[in-house]
């Protein structure tokens, strides 16, 4: 059976003050009609229910996820009592599907990207199902075509095709992967043609993940199994909380995906963003007449290509303002010029430094 | 006896958002240690006493002032019921002074200037109470020498000066008054050099100005009459109410200055400012190393010459801006470059065209 694998625990600092530790990117009603996470399990109805979903996060917002996914069994959200990459989320959820089921296969997806339409994306993962079922030791990975030869992302290189079906999109063995290159490099892969970015959204069977940490990442798998062992005991908070702390951070891509044989990469066939930054939010909300992006009550004198976000109760006058982001929020007002978007993580690091708590 | 005539009834619309309907600019604490009206009635203090001091505001502002000013007799706030210029103001101040001292000399202030330092203000109006007891029939302005061909101001042009004693201010016959003239003619004045900019500060006996608005403002002089008459009975609040909406508002500079006799201008031994906006407050408080002025929490990332005006709990984050003035109040926040400030005031009327009274 295919299950939903929904990563929730990343922190998304770049949507200061939006985002907060309580409340980062994913819970936020970011772009869609939901939250990012509301939105992400929204576009697997159809193809995979409730029961067979595990949305992993941090332990803090476990109840903020329930408030947002109430039909999901409380058993579904599972809470990281700390931060440890992808890997260790990934081979957890792993063995915990299959203690219910031996031959499961798992979607695992990032739960703050936008993705369109949700057809295209259930389409995708089908095909992805089947290609790790005429191969079951098979790791199915998705790329998306660049537009621009970002540095921010890990490019795929695909390599000879695999036979497709009707309507179904390009498939091919992954003939290496490249962490985030420098900008020169992902210039020439973009002209190569044959590069794709690295969505991290991957398909393959709980088994075939299992056996590879334990050829890669034995020590890693050791603790996750000590962790699944305690999970119906009144000992698995206190084993998670031990175990987990004691295993190394690291991405899946790392640990397995670049040491493995039989990769496959589908090319997306539905839209991608992941968001990395409020001009992403501009991208996918477009603009009013004067270029402005805004969210709230808004009053605007000779201001464009704005972004703003704010209530409706709190009212945001912008007065002879170009190209700037300004978010409102209860306690904290950014404000910042949009060529200094990237800096906004930077904020979050000078609050920590300054001990000023309360705003993170 | 000299009696205090403070003018609070202004709505500085340029403070927005700081500055409301409900609480205006000389109710706000922008320069000094307490609000600008607070600041103006303690720098009479030694000179002039709470029981012959009366502040003219608003009707919907009489009980904030109250609340600022609490040694104050509260038959020492008048509340208009409707704004109608300086004229009316002080005619009408000048008969409730009369009730109690035939022989009052008043002198007459905005609430809503900064005045340095106070010892010198009140020489200077020490100095100007000689004057009018040298000659009882004269009314005495204040000059201040201008510092740049401003068009905001009107000018008063120096005549035959006046015998002064040791330490006084320069004082003179004034020749003439202009009103705000377009910049080139400013300039003109002030290579004349003997142009002052009218602070609107007047000291004279309360007679005298009666007498003065007998001849030139007869109607207004009359239903002033009525309004003071009806003051110690119940019909007070409805005279005044009917009385004070039929007057024509008029300056009292256009009503009577401009034609009286025996004017003289003492050249303001203190310093003066009008906090013309949010420009002139940065210029009273300073700024800081990046020129940034800064009142409650920011944190401040390549940001210089700001002015941000916040609460202690509210933080602003500034990201890369420059010359911008950010005020954060509970329901409203304004962005605005510098060099549009004087376009704060259209903010207000544009609230008022959308009908978003909340915020005014």
């Amino acid at each position: 059976m295919l299950h939903a694998i929904v990563m929730a625990g990343g922190s998304g600092t770049r949507f200061w003050p939006s985002s907060r530790a309580a409340l980062p990117k994913q819970l936020l009603p970011l772009a869609g009609s939901g939250t990012l996470l509301q939105d992400t399990v929204g576009r697997l109805e159809g193809l995979i229910p409730p029961e067979r979903t595990l949305v992993v996060t941090n332990v803090r917002l476990t109840e903020t996820v329930h408030q947002q996914l109430p039909n999901l069994p409380r058993e579904a959200v599972v809470g990281e009592p700390c931060k440890r990459d992808t890997a260790p989320c990934i081979g957890l959820a792993a063995l915990l599907v299959l203690q219910h089921d031996a031959e499961a296969t798992m979607a695992v997806m990032p739960s703050d990207h936008v993705i369109e339409p949700a057809a295209g994306f259930r389409a995708a993962l089908t095909q992805a199902a089947g290609l790790v079922e005429t191969s079951p030791g098979r790791l199915v990975t998705f790329g998306i075509r660049p537009t621009s030869p970002s540095p921010s992302y890990g490019y795929i290189q695909q390599g000879e095709p695999l036979p497709t079906g009707d309507g179904e999109a390009p498939a091919h063995r992954v003939a290496q992967f490249r962490e985030k290159p420098p900008v020169e490099v992902a210039r020439e892969y973009v002209a190569a043609g044959n590069f794709l970015w690295n969505a991290g959204i991957f398909v393959w069977r709980a088994s075939t993940i299992i056996e590879a940490l334990a050829k890669h990442q034995p020590e890693c798998l050791f603790r996750l199994e000590t962790i699944a062992a305690a999970w119906a005991t009144p000992d698995r908070d206190r084993v998670f909380a031990e175990e987990f702390a004691a295993i190394k951070g690291v991405s899946i891509d790392y640990a397995v995906l670049e040491h493995a044989e039989d990769v496959a990469v589908i090319e997306a066939p539905f839209g991608w963003d992941d968001l990395g930054g409020w001009s992403a939010v501009a991208r996918q909300r477009g603009g009013d007449a004067n270029g402005n992006t805004v969210v709230g009550r808004h009053l605007g004198l000779a201001s464009s290509g704005l972004i703003v976000h704010t209530s409706e109760e709190h009212l945001v006058v912008t007065l002879g303002l170009e190209d700037m982001l300004v978010v409102h929020t209860e306690d904290a007002t950014l404000v910042a010029h949009r060529s200094h978007e990237e800096q906004v993580r930077k904020v979050v690091t000078e609050l920590e430094s300054r001990g000023w708590h309360d705003y993170l």
